[in-house]
C-alpha cells in the first residue's frame, strides 16, 4: 500500500534566525507553499500531522500545537494530529501521513513541521533540547547531545576507524552544500583551516563541525496515487519504517538505525547500492560518516575514503546531504525530517538549482534520528522515495 | 478495515492524587495491566503511542515522552509515537493505533495516556491548561476552560433550554457513579444541597460540577482480528473519527461535535438509537448535558427530561458515563479518552463490578474533546464499539 501513496507538494520556510516571526509565520510559510507546488487548496487536505518539539517549553504552547497554526493558514474541520519525536518529529509526521492514506481514511495529508528556538534566553533552549532524552536521567549526569556524539567519535579516533582529516573534511563538504542551498540557515562555505581553528565545542566537535540553534518549517503534502494529476516526475514512497531503542546491543551487533534501515531496504527490495541521494541526520557534521556505515552506503571503517573518493558530493556517484544537512542547511528540530523529504523530491524531480545532484536520482533515502536513550536512538525513521515518471 | 481491529487489553492507573509516583509509575501500572489483561508480553507489542499533554510545561520533559516511560516497562525496537491533542489525546492515540493497524503495518499495538499535574505549584498546572487554546488568544483574554463552559451554559440557562437544577441533578448522577468505581477520584456520593452550597467556580458552576486537578493513567491494547485468542465477549471498532476545528457556526448549523459524530454514526450504519452506553466528555458535569443533545441522545432542549426520567443512569436504558466521567473518575488530561476506552469495555464485557450498567450493552460510544479555539473543540474524536461474541 505505501507505495500507492506519492509526495505531491513540497515546501520550506528558509531556516536561520527569524526574530520577526512567529511559530505561526514559519509554519504558514512552509505549508502555503507546499499547498501551491501540489496545486491545491486548503480545502483538499483532509487531515493534518504537525510535529513540533519545543513548543510547550519555549513557546508555552503544547496541547494544541498544529491547531494553533492552522488556524493561521485556514484549515479546520478534519483530524489535526500533534506528534513529537525529538528530532525525528518530521518524519514521524510524515510516517503517520503515509498510514493514514495506507489505511484508507485519507486521500491528501500535510505533514507540518515547525520550530523556533531562537527565544529570549539560550539556557531556557538549551534546557528543552535536554527533554529529548529521559530527563530523570540526562539532568543528573548534565550531559547533553554535542557530548555524546563527542565521546562517540573519539572512540572511532582512538580504535582508528576514523581520521581526524575525515572531520574537517565531511564539514567542509556540508559548509559548501549549505552555500548552494538559498534554505540554508549557513550559506558560506568554510576552509579546513577555519573548521579546525573554530571553538572547541566537545572535543574533537568545533564549532564548524555543529549544528545551530534554528528557526524554520517544512511541509510535506503525500496523496493517494490518482488522487491528483500532474505534469511532471512523481515521487513515490518504496519504505516507510519506524524504531526506537535504548539498550545498546553488544559490540558487533547491528545498532537500531542498522536495523531498522536494513528492514526499510527490505520492505522496499533495494540495497544500498540501489540509492542515489540520501540525506542523513548529522546533527554534527561528522554523523554523516557514520550514516555512511550505517546506511550500508561503506564497510565499517571506510567512511574517510568514501569521502575522500569524492562519492558523496554533489557531483558524485552517490550524492550524501546536498542540502548541506543539519549542520548547514540547519536544524530547526520539529522541521528537520519534513526538509529532508522537501530536499529530496527536489533532487528527484531534478529542481534543486545549483545544487542539483549530477547523477538524475530515481531512488533516495532520507535518515531521520531523534533523542537518545543510554546507547541508542529514541526514535529512527528511514523513508526511501522513488522518481516514477507515470503511475502505470 | 476499521472494524476488523478490536480490544484486546486495557489497563488503568487509578486516577486521582498521587503524590509519589512519578509520571513513569502511573504510566506503568496502567500498561502492565493492559498487557495482562490481553495476556501478552513486552515483546508482542508492534508500535506505541503515547499521550500526554503537559509533560513538557510540568515535568520538562517533551520530545521522547511515551519512550522515557516506555523503557520502564522494557518496550523498544518499534515505532514510539508521541501524541498530544489536549484533553482528546488519549482518544487521538488511539486513533492512530486502529489506523496503524488498518494499514497493515502492525498486528497489536498498545495506546497509553498518562498526566501528572499535581506539582508543587498549582499555578503552573493552571499556565499549562491555558495552552488547551491558542495561547497567543488567551494570555490577552485570561480565559480558561471553566469560564468557557460557565458563559456557555449561562446561555443555555437565559435561553431556557436547561434548567438551573439540571445542572445540580447531573452532578449528583456523576458522583454517585464515581462512589461506585475504585478507579475513580472521587468517589463520594454527594446531595443537591452540597453541589449548590459548594464554592462557586464560574457562575453557574460550583465546585462539584467540575473536574479537578487529578494525576492518572490508562492503557488500551488494540489488535487485528485473530491476532490473539480470547475465551471472552470480544470488543471491536465500528467507528474511530476525527476532527478540529475554530469557526463557530451560524445559529442552527451543526457544531462540530454534532458533524463529527453524524460521521461516526454513518461510518458504523449506527444511529443514536443504537447506543447503549457511553462515556462523554464532561469536563464540567453539565457538560453531560450538552452532550445528550451532541450525540443524538435527545432533541434541542430535552436533556433535562432524558436526565430526570433516569434513562442515563446506571440503572436506565441508556447509561451514560458509568464511570463517573471526567468530573468523579477524573480528567488526567492525556489519559481521559483511554480512560473512557476501558470503561466501556469493562461495561462491553460486563466486568465493571457495582457499576456494571444493567441493559446488557453491546454498543458503546466514547466522546472525547479537546482544546478549544474561538468556539469549537480543537479536537474531537468519536469512537463506536461493539460487543461480538466471536469473530464469524
Amino acid at each position: 500500500m505505501i507505495d500507492e501513496v506519492e509526495v505531491i507538494g513540497v515546501g520550506m520556510h528558509p531556516f536561520g534566525r527569524f526574530s520577526d516571526s512567529s511559530l505561526k509565520d514559519l509554519a504558514r510559510v512552509a505549508t502555503v507553499q507546499a499547498l501551491t507546488d501540489a496545486g491545491i487548496g486548503t480545502r483538499d487536505i483532509d487531515v493534518v500531522y504537525s510535529s513540533n518539539a519545543m513548543g510547550g517549553m519555549l513557546q508555552g504552547q503544547e496541547m494544541v500545537r498544529g491547531q494553533a497554526v492552522m488556524r493561521e493558514v485556514g484549515i479546520e474541520r478534519i483530524p489535526i494530529v500533534n506528534v513529537e519525536n525529538a528530532c525525528a518529529g518530521g518524519s514521524t509526521a510524515l510516517r503517520q501521513a503515509i498510514l493514514e492514506i495506507a489505511a484508507g481514511a485519507a486521500e491528501i495529508v500535510l505533514a507540518v513541521g515547525f520550530e523556533k528556538m531562537f527565544v529570549n534566553d539560550r539556557t531556557r533552549t538549551l534546557d528543552a533540547l535536554q527533554s529529548a532524552a529521559d530527563v530523570d536521567v540526562v539532568r543528573g549526569a548534565g550531559l547533553q547531545f554535542t557530548a555524546v556524539y563527542g565521546m562517540r567519535l573519539r572512540k572511532m579516533l582512538a580504535e582508528g576507524t576514523i581520521r581526524g582529516e575525515d572531520l574537517v573534511e565531511v564539514s567542509v563538504k556540508s559548509h559548501a552544500c549549505g552555500a548552494l542551498n538559498p534554505y540554508a540557515q549557513h550559506q558560506k562555505e568554510v576552509t579546513p583551516e577555519e573548521v579546525r581553528a573554530a571553538p572547541m565545542i566537545a572535543d574533537p566537535l568545533t564549532l564548524l563541525m555543529t549544528s545551530s540553534i534554528c528557526d524554520g518549517a517544512a511541509a510535506v503534502v503525500v496523496a493517494r496515487r490518482g488522487a491528483l494529476k500532474v505534469d511532471r516526475p512523481r515521487v513515490r514512497f518504496r519504505s516507510s519504517r519506524g524504531a526506537s531503542g535504548f539498550t545498546p546491543l553488544p559490540e558487533g551487533q547491528p545498532t537500531l538505525s542498522e536495523q531498522n534501515v536494513t528492514a526499510a531496504y527490505e520492505a522496499a527490495g533495494l540495497g544500498p547500492g540501489d540509492v542515489d541521494v540520501a540525506e542523513v541526520h548529522d546533527a554534527m557534521a561528522p554523523a554523516e560518516l557514520l550514516a555512511y556505515e550505517q546506511l550500508g552506503f561503506c564497510e565499517k571503517g571506510g567512511a574517510g575514503a568514501l569521502l575522500a573518493a569524492g562519492t558523496t558530493s554533489i557531483t558524485g556517484a552517490k550524492p550524501v546531504n546536498p542540502s548541506g544537512g543539519l549542520s548547514s542547511r540547519g536544524h530547526p528540530v520539529g522541521a528537520t525530517g519534513l526538509a529532508q523529504i522537501a530536499e529530496l523530491t527536489w533532487q528527484l524531480r531534478g529542481e534543486a538549482g545549483a545544487r542539483q545532484v549530477g547523477n538524475e536520482p530515481r531512488i533516495a533515502l532520507a535518515h531521520n534520528s531523534g533523542g537518545w536513550l543510554e546507547g541508542e536512538s529514541a526514535a529512527n525513521n528511514i523513508h526511501i522515495l522513488e522518481r516514477i515518471d507515470s503511475w502505470t
